[in-house]
């Protein structure tokens, strides 16, 4: 019918899907109208996952995302933490495989004064998830209510729980549409998703990590770069300080990968010790948090006073503090043997003599799951006590026979797979590898201060 | 998980889904595969909502959408009309403004002795349907049972029907979730649809009118050409002659729009008068109709022969047996005065001398919607006897004050608005256009038969 004769147009989803597919740049209201009307079921999900797949070929300007993700962020409730006092920062991560500086960093710049409202995720796929990890210390509590988050993160600065169902709901369901619809691989998408989650937390600013390699979901460094700058631009767009570090998950982060094994190594780390490059990570993370978080005049500054702060216990301190108040058994932090171990293990040989040249991450995180310390499905219950311990990392030299790695299980026929699949993961070649891709490959974004 | 750890997969929808996605190309079994879990219900619409906005923006190759047409053909019925002995050749009009030719053809390739068991649609926004204009016919009954439609065929050679519940099932679902994804605008997706519905009446032969112009759903002749091509690629590869000719929608065809005028102008040609353009048509198509269906040497032997028909009268007999068959009125064809009529009538003045150098064909059909012969919905009902006359054709003289179409009408002010529009539709100059675009702008397809 010729415009001139109908009445002004309320809005159709019809009419926001073609105008993606074609290419177009969709309005703030339009995108607001959508997410809206999907977040109380007035549009149908098929309706949706059409857009969305023409979000993921066509894909959307800057300030498209920055709209998507400003539209899901105010689909539920965002965190008022103005009474705390302290500047707020959190810490994301893309996800991969060992990574488990989450645990390291909430205490760290909880005990030097930045307060760290942190609301995470479960494994999935190949890579870890915070709350596993932190659920596999007896009486851990995740499913804090608001109320008492905010106790907890006004007790001891630091609180680590799930997403709760008032946390952008519309990100919720978009997630699980997106999940089964192939259209969860767009960095807008993907942009929207991350940040309107971290933003609802009510934080000031934001330190992102982003992996990159064969254990990442963005297995090529350009991608990730790209969906780095985009979710610093968007954060900067809201108003917030945003940094992006790109960093490396070609081979596990540490030695330690299944949920208790983490907690284990995260104790070691905030003891002084553990292994060198997650330290590396930990600390530089926190550098960033504490700068951002205004405690610090520089990076460099920030990254002094973390290693003071556990040279001196405190950081630790704080972990146990956080640990008592959420639940856990504090006894298991002062002692990570009384944290539940696997019944058996079992030790990965090398096949011969050389040097460790590539390790082969997805499939190590693979490994783990297949002795159920992860999940292929989001309804799979995990086993806090299996995993992997890695005894050589890439450029290491072994000899034939030596232990290169321990797996930890409960179950003989997912440690018989578990190991063929570790074994195929590693590659040993005469001579070192000649280039060792560095753990932090780039910084990205530029909060308006020095590092 | 690793792939040599999970059992034999069956088919997952979401694998088709990124396939597609990311530009693969789908082998037959897994789009036999995704249009037969759709039809049963077996997968969601917002997976298969997804995969329509893949192809639409990722496309098929020609293998593919023979599958697509394939499988969604064999979704249901695919009748067997082998006993009538005649060759079965249909013809499919992708649709325009005035595009009466399905009524003056069916009874005209009847008469010559070619079976022509034609299953046609209903109008849809500002394009007319022939279901509409045969009920227009008082009594025509264009929902017969397959028992009875073959019994209309056995009978007079000729039958016109409705899409039954047993054709093409896959179609009917698909077509209604493209509807509102926007989704339809694909030309592998339209290529499937029209050619699973044709080729599942059991035809030996098809004709394809595949317009462009203004008043046609490909506006640009490069995308009608395409589609074209995609048709006659497609049935050849389903072991049918298929032929295509691109013809002119840049004005309506004929002088009649409206369902009840339109059929007072097939009367007219099938009686040898009418109008040049749609006389001209008329003559192309059942000259290749004829051809296909083997009952002529050539196209031009064809055209002849169809020439013959209408002028013994023999096609107009084979008209009214047919109408009569379904129930129709059959004093109707002898006199179209009997057709039923809108009450008021008003007439468009030029608005100065000159020449009519263009006609917004759109436009004028969408005129008729507003005085309720078409469609804006699928559920609308449409008013029989509304409609508008046209006068003047492009190329015409026209002088200041001069009739040049009249409307007919039943409420006056949809009356008004339709005028309104009418009036915007023409242009007028002082010489007339240069080059007049031909009425048959090209052939496609070479069924290895001289033309």
């Amino acid at each position: 019918m010729n415009p001139s004769t109908v009445p002004a147009q309320t809005f159709r989803a019809i009419d926001v899907i073609r105008k993606k597919r074609d290419g177009g740049e969709l309005s703030r209201n339009e995108i607001e109208a959508l997410v809206s009307a999907y977040t109380k079921d007035v549009i149908p999900d098929y309706q949706v996952s059409a857009w969305l797949m023409a979000v993921v070929l066509r894909g959307m300007t800057r300030a498209e995302t920055a709209a998507l993700t400003d539209a899901m962020l105010h689909s539920g409730d965002v965190l008022d933490l103005s009474s705390l006092g302290a500047k707020k920062v959190d810490k994301h991560s893309t996800g991969g495989v060992g990574d488990k500086t989450s645990l390291v960093l909430a205490p760290l710049a909880a005990a030097a004064g930045v307060a760290v409202p942190m609301i995470s995720g479960r494994g999935l796929g190949h890579t870890g998830g915070t709350l596993d990890k932190l659920e596999s210390i007896p009486g851990f509590n995740v499913n804090l209510s608001v109320a008492e988050f905010r106790r907890v993160l006004e007790t001891c600065g630091c609180a680590m729980i799930g997403q709760t169902a008032e946390i952008a709901p519309a990100d919720r369901k978009l997630y699980a549409l997106r999940d089964v619809t192939g259209t969860v691989e767009s960095p807008y998408l993907i942009c929207a998703s991350i940040m309107s989650k971290k933003l609802a937390e009510g934080i000031d600013a934001l330190v992102l990590d982003v992996k990159t390699g064969s254990g990442a979901f963005m297995k090529n460094e350009k991608d990730a770069a790209f969906l780095a700058e985009l979710m610093v631009e968007t954060g900067e767009r809201m108003g917030k300080k945003v940094i992006a570090l790109l960093t490396d998950m070609d081979q596990p982060l540490g030695n330690m990968i299944g949920n208790s094994l983490e907690v284990v190594e995260v104790v070691d780390v905030l003891r002084g010790e553990g292994p060198e490059d997650l330290r590396q990570l930990c600390n530089e993370l926190a550098g960033w948090m504490l700068h951002l978080g205004g405690v610090s005049e520089s990076v460099a500054e920030g990254k002094k006073q973390s290693e003071k702060l556990i040279a001196s216990g405190r950081a630790l301190d704080k972990f146990r503090q956080m640990v008592e108040l959420q639940g856990g058994d504090p006894r298991t932090i002062d002692d990570p043997n009384k944290l539940p171990r696997a019944q058996h293990t079992v030790m990965l040989s090398s096949s011969g003599n050389g040097y460790l040249v590539s390790l082969q991450c997805e499939q190590i995180g693979t490994a783990n799951v297949i002795l159920g310390g992860g999940r292929e499905r989001k309804e799979d219950s995990v086993d806090p006590t299996v995993g992997v311990v890695l005894h050589k990392k890439v450029g290491d030299a072994v000899s034939a026979g030596e232990s290169i790695a321990t797996i930890h299980y409960n179950a003989e026929t997912r440690a018989t797979r578990a190991l063929q699949l570790l074994q195929e993961s590693y590659q040993i070649a005469d001579s070192p590898p000649l280039n060792k891709t560095p753990l932090i490959h780039r910084v990205i974004g530029k909060p308006g201060d020095k590092n």
